[in-house]
């Protein structure tokens, strides 16, 4: 017997013979002798209904937050209703929590608020007796005594708080895909799915963009070492394990490839090259709420003046050149060369940490195929390369195949 | 300066551009000095929406009515949080409330709750400040911490108790007619708005089926007297005020003519005439939960038997056919013979508590048209007749001239 938590994305919910079907799901948990609790989203749908509702009342900049979370929390109020009523209906006890409920207490900032304490007193001793808990993800009760909501995606990490909460055995999250693959395999048709990934790698992925599961629940999972499954609602089958380094007797020396596409590159050429001159570019973009990632300082040839280049998400490339450009002159630079062209390739690996040669192995596969590399960054765990986006696919082949992560 | 509560129907909120229509109805009375609250129903449509996912689940008698409730409440929380944003975006104060927030407290019969205390402290307070507070309608919150709703028509239901709980100096009840006729315009053409109307005639109208206020907000505002005016949300113009006898000044002897043509009639062809029958008869039908309306009973011929006539409503009539072919054998009738083919007309006023003569009006008018009165029912301020279905129209126009109702 364990203990358990199950979260169901709003896919998985989009319709009332879907939600039948979570309740069979769950049932199977609970016949197998586990204590279960449900977290859901809210239809597929829904959920961008009631933001465009507000969005018609108000621009979001003028939006009472706090209204706006009332408004947009109802849309798991109705699924977590509509599934506690598909158990009993299979002869499964079950009753529907909402936020303030339980209590899921969160801090005031309305619209994305952090998940401060969970209550689960009431919710296990309920559990204990054999009723399935199914309550409300991605929302959660203020001090103001009004609903907060945690922010999109949000429901993962009710789903990881709760399990921690409640010191479940394990957080199964069923999401459309199967579980976290070694890359994309729309692109790679080799990539393999992993039957366990660490913490470290995983939040890596996720804030690279791998839609598998928020960084934030990552995040949590990682700090209160909640196991968290991630797998297929739609197919009966284990997913990926994201567990401690411990768990996984077996490491692969790299877990995965990933990419993004939703980078773009400014190069700023012949910048005065003196000291304060970073903090003169950067600051006026942190100001602009710019996120800038890579950044790449060239040597400079003459002591006077040298190239800087970093990226930026796409949609903030625009804001970027306006920012700089109203800037040239107090900068110094010469010219300002802007660039979307281009995706961020990165390989992940706790392996990296004790094992040399990865970095290279990356180079030395991309110069074989004669792909430029034009920024790079490092973290403990993961190697990033800028390269030209016409070249993603070869790019993600090429290090599949050379990091022997194929499939047989 | 006066306290107000104003509440607003499915079609007055039945997008975004009507909601905003209703925050500068709302601004208007906040403009001119009064304190304001406005309790909405959910946009026309959604609750039917959310009833039927429901269905979709389980069978109607299958449901949890927890459950039921949490689900279907969730209408008036997205339209209360949307009203709060555009009365924010006119540069109104605004907060939305739900039932558990006020607290709107109810028993615990839920699907069909009835209100038992709301506390209004917090809520005054604020109203005081300035914000108009914006409250769900049709829910509040049951003994067990859980959301109740009121039942079908429980948003007019909730704004009077509102209105009660603050001791408000008016109701204003927006819906989508202006107001209170002498009968239906749609059959009479000379049919006039009622600038006012008695409680206990607004009752009785309700019950006849007239669907502009619910029968148990009427009751509720003559419990506590609270002053309820019937307006309509798209014309700008006074509706018709349900108020205390002693408020209106010049009473007419009859206020209006209505009728109801969910009636069926069943007569029981010599039934014994003995001590027993009526109780023999009426009681299978009780237990059926089939409503009886009028009854007649004739005078013996041969102080053997004797035929009885009442009414149910067509939506029972052959439940009821079926209860009592059952007992044909105990209940010794000859024959039973349905008609669905009738009509209810009632003449309500107040001032026949004081006046003869009304009832012989009606009779006299309707034997001029050759209509024949099938079924007589009579209570303190109401008159009612069977007539067939055919003579609707003619009866209704007849009797509106007759009792002096035609506008000029």
């Amino acid at each position: 017997m364990a203990r358990i938590v199950l979260k169901f994305g709003g896919t998985s919910v989009g319709d009332t013979d879907r939600i039948k079907n979570v309740a069979r799901r769950v049932k199977k948990e609970v016949d197998a002798g586990n204590e279960v609790a449900v977290v859901l989203s809210a239809m597929s749908g829904v959920t961008n209904q009631l933001v465009e509702f507000c969005r018609q009342i108000a621009a979001p900049h003028d939006q009472d937050a706090r209204e706006y979370d009332a408004v947009v929390a109802t849309g798991e109020q109705v699924t977590i209703g509509l599934l506690a009523m598909a158990l009993q209906e299979l002869g499964v006890p079950a009753r529907s929590w909402m936020g303030w409920q339980v209590p899921i207490r969160s801090d005031g900032v309305h619209g994305k608020a952090r998940i401060e304490s969970i209550d689960t007193t009431e919710m296990v001793a309920r559990m204990k007796a054999g009723q399935v808990a199914v309550v409300a993800g991605f929302q959660g009760i203020g001090p103001d005594n009004r609903v907060t909501t945690l922010g999109r995606g949000g429901s993962d990490t009710s789903a990881v708080a709760l399990a921690a909460a409640m010191g479940a055995d394990r957080c199964d999250i069923y999401t459309d895909v199967d579980g976290v693959y070694t890359t994309d395999p729309r692109i790679v048709a080799k990539a393999r799915k992993l039957d366990k990934i660490t913490y470290e790698e995983m939040l890596e992925l996720a804030s690279l963009g791998a839609k598998v599961l928020q960084t934030r629940s990552v995040e949590m999972a990682m700090k209160h070492r909640v196991r968290v499954q991630v797998l297929s609602s739609f197919v009966d089958a284990p997913g990926t394990l994201v567990c401690d380094e411990d768990e996984i007797v077996e490491k692969e020396l790299v877990s995965g490839i990933a990419y993004s596409r939703d980078e773009a590159k400014i190069t700023l050429v012949k910048v005065a090259d003196r000291p304060g001159v970073a903090a003169a570019i950067f600051g006026p973009l942190a100001e602009a709420a710019v996120n800038v990632d890579m950044i790449v300082q060239n040597v400079s040839e003459d002591g006077k003046s040298t190239d800087l280049t970093f990226t930026v998400t796409k949609g903030d490339l625009d804001r970027a050149v306006k920012v700089l450009e109203a800037r040239k002159e107090q900068l110094g630079f010469e010219r300002l060369l802007p660039d979307s062209n281009v995706v961020k390739v990165s390989v992940i690996g706790v392996g990296m940490r004790s094992h040399a040669g990865i970095a290279q192995r990356m180079f030395q596969t991309l110069a074989e195929k004669s792909i430029n590399i034009q920024v790079i960054s490092t973290s403990e765990i993961k190697i990033s390369v800028l390269i030209a986006e016409e070249y993603t696919e070869l790019a993600l082949r090429s290090l599949h195949s050379a990091y022997g992560l194929d499939a047989a």
